[in-house]
C-alpha cells in the first residue's frame, strides 16, 4: 500500500521483504530520507523518543520490532523476552509519528534458518573486532556478533537513510558506528540519550523482571555512574582510579538508603556488579585518564536477581559527538 | 559528472566514495539498474564478457578496479599482482559498455586500516560460515572472509541491482550468493560461463605468470574436469568416484601428450595437483552420487611452478540455475 494512501496515525505493518522493498524503491525515486528505528518491541519512552528523533528528520519512518534469537546465548531470555506486538502498534499509531512497521518471521530474516548455539550455525555473520569482547562480549561472547549481523540483514532490507539508536546500549552504538565506517554502509548513525525513569533508572524492556525490591535498588547503578560524571565535571584532570572510587562511594550510599538494615556484605549480595568500567568512547580500551576532546564512555552491569541491568554515561562528550558516520 | 554528460565509450573514474555517492543517488532518483563487474584490474576476455552480460541487461555498467589486500596470504602474491590501470580504462573505453570505473585507494576502501595478517585485524569482517573451509578455503584459511567483506563494502558503496560473476571462481560465486541471500542485500547476482583460451584453459590474470612450458601443461586440468562432465553426460548414474577416476585418466593422458618423454612421477611433480573434487554445487558437500535436478560443481586447483590454477566445470546444471539470490 503506498504511503500516501495510509492514515498518519496508523502504520502499515510490512512481513515480506519483497512487500517492503516495493514501497522503498518507490521512496528511493522520491529521494525520501527514511529513518528507522530497530526493536525488539515490548515499546517503551525511550523507543518513542528514538521515533520521536527520526520524525524530526526524516520524511519516512519505519519502526522495526524483531526478536532476535542470534543475540541470545541458549541459556537466556529469548523464550521469557516480552512479546507485545498489537500494544506496540496501538501505541506507535498514538504517537502518531511513524509510517510503517516491519514486523518478519524468524524465517524471513534467517532464510538459512538458526539456532542460538553458535558452534551450529551455518551462513553469513557480521563481527566486529577489537569491540566485542570486552564489557558486554565479555559476559556474553556471541552478542555483538549476533547484533552486527541482524542490523546488517536490517539494514539492507529496510534500506534507511538514518538509523536511531539508543545511549544506554552504549556497546551496541559503539560496534554499530564501527560497521556502518568500516563496511562503507550508505546511512548515518544517531544516538539518543538515555530515557530515565525519575529516580534515575534507564527506561528497558527488562525492567518489568524486577522484583519490588530490586526495582528500588536499580537507580543505585546510575547513582554510581552520575557521581564519576559530577566529580570528572568539577574536576576533569581526576585520575580514573579516583573516579571509580567516588562510584562506590556513591554506590554503597545509595545501597544503605534502600537497604538501611542489611550488612554491606548483603547489599553486595543483592546487588551483584557485574562490571563497572571507564573506556575511550570509540575503542573501548581502558583509560587510565580522560583526555578533553575525547572523552569517556563510563559503563556498568549488574545482576539483580535474574535480570542484567546495564548503564553507562558519557564524559567529557555528548551524544551528538560519540559514534559519528559522517 | 551526470551519466547522461558522458561520452558512451569515455566511462568516469571516480575513486572516492562521496563522488560516486552523489552520482548513484541520481540514479537511483532515475529507477537506473545498474550493474556491476568487481575486478582486481588486468582486464582481460573472461572480465569483458561480464561487462558484455552486465550491459545487456542494465541502464548502467560499474567497472570495480581493487587489488584487495585481505585476500592476500601474508605469503601470497599481493605485491607481484598486475597492476595495469591505464590499459584496463582503454579496454574498457573501447569495448564501450562501462559507464563508470570504480578505482578506490586502500585507505578509502578500509578506513579504519588493513593488514594481511589476519590475527591482526581490528574492524568489521564478514565470514559465510559453512562454505568457506574447504576446496579453496582449505588451502587458503582466511581468503573468502577477505572476499565477503571486501564485495559487501563495494556493494555498499556501488549499491548495484544486479552484481556480475565469473563461474571460474566457483567457490566465491557460492559464498557471495550466501552472503546476498543469509544478509538480504537487495541485488542479483549473475554467474557468467567461464572464459576459455583455444586449448580450453580458463582466462585469469594469473595466467600471465606461466613460464612457456607451464602454459602447455596448463591445460591439462580442464581436460581432466571436461572428462568427468562427458563421462556423465554419457551415463548420469556414474558413482563420483568412477567418474574420478575418468578425470585422473584424461589428465595422465593429456600430461604425457605436453611432455612425452618424461616419466609418470616427473609429471606429477610438474603438475602438482592440489584438489580435484565433485561436490554439491550449493553446500559444497563431497558427493556419492549427482542427483538429477540438484547437479554438481567439479572443481580443481593445480600448481605449476609458483602459480596455482584453479577451474570447474558444472555438471548436470547451467551457470543460469545456479547460486540463485532472486
Amino acid at each position: 500500500m503506498p504511503f500516501s494512501d495510509s492514515a498518519p496515525s496508523a502504520p502499515t505493518v510490512y512481513s515480506t521483504v519483497a512487500a517492503y522493498r516495493a514501497q522503498r524503491h518507490q521512496w528511493h525515486r522520491e529521494g525520501k530520507r527514511v529513518g528507522v528505528v530497530l526493536t525488539m518491541g515490548a515499546l517503551h519512552e525511550g523507543h518513542l523518543a528514538l521515533v520521536e528523533a527520526a520524525a524530526a528528520e526524516n520524511d519516512v519512518v519505519v519502526v522495526s520490532i524483531f526478536v532476535n534469537p542470534s543475540q541470545f546465548a541458549p541459556t537466556e531470555d529469548l523464550d521469557r523476552y516480552p512479546r507485545t506486538f498489537d500494544d506496540d502498534c496501538t501505541t506507535l499509531a498514538r504517537q502518531g509519528h511513524t509510517t510503517a512497521v516491519w514486523a518478519p518471521t524468524v524465517a524471513e530474516m534467517y532464510p538459512s534458518g538458526i539456532t542460538t548455539d553458535p558452534a551450529q550455525r551455518r551462513g553469513t555473520f557480521v563481527a566486529v573486532h577489537g569491540k566485542s569482547h570486552q564489557l558486554e562480549g565479555a559476559v556474553r561472547p556471541h552478542f555483538f556478533s549476533g547484533v552486527a549481523t541482524i542490523v546488517a540483514k536490517l539494514f539492507h532490507i529496510l534500506a534507511p537513510t538514518h538509523a536511531y539508536f539508543g545511549q544506554k546500549d552504549a556497546q551496541q552504538c559503539v560496534v554499530l558506528a564501527s560497521m556502518v565506517r568500516d563496511l562503507r554502509m550508505d546511512l548515518q548513525l544517531r544516538i539518543v540519550p538515555t530515557h530515565r525513569e525519575a529516580d534515575g533508572l534507564a527506561r528497558s524492556s527488562r525492567n518489568r523482571f524486577l522484583s519490588p525490591e530490586d526495582r528500588r535498588l536499580a537507580p543505585c547503578l546510575y547513582a554510581a555512574l552520575a557521581a564519576m560524571q559530577a566529580a570528572w565535571t568539577t574536576a576533569p584532570a581526576t585520575a580514573v582510579a579516583d573516579l571509580l572510587r567516588h562510584a562506590q562511594t556513591a554506590l554503597n550510599a545509595a545501597l544503605a538508603q534502600v537497604l538501611p538494615e542489611a550488612s554491606q556484605e548483603a547489599r553486595r549480595a543483592r546487588f551483584t556488579l557485574q562490571y563497572m568500567s571507564v573506556t575511550h568512547p570509540d575503542t573501548l580500551e581502558p583509560l587510565e585518564t580522560i583526555e578533553p576532546g575525547v572523552g569517556a564512555l563510563a559503563s556498568a552491569a549488574v545482576l539483580l536477581g535474574q535480570t542484567r541491568i546495564i548503564d553507562n554515561v558519557l564524559i567529557g562528550l555528548t551524544c551528538d559527538q560519540w559514534c559519528r558516520t559522517d
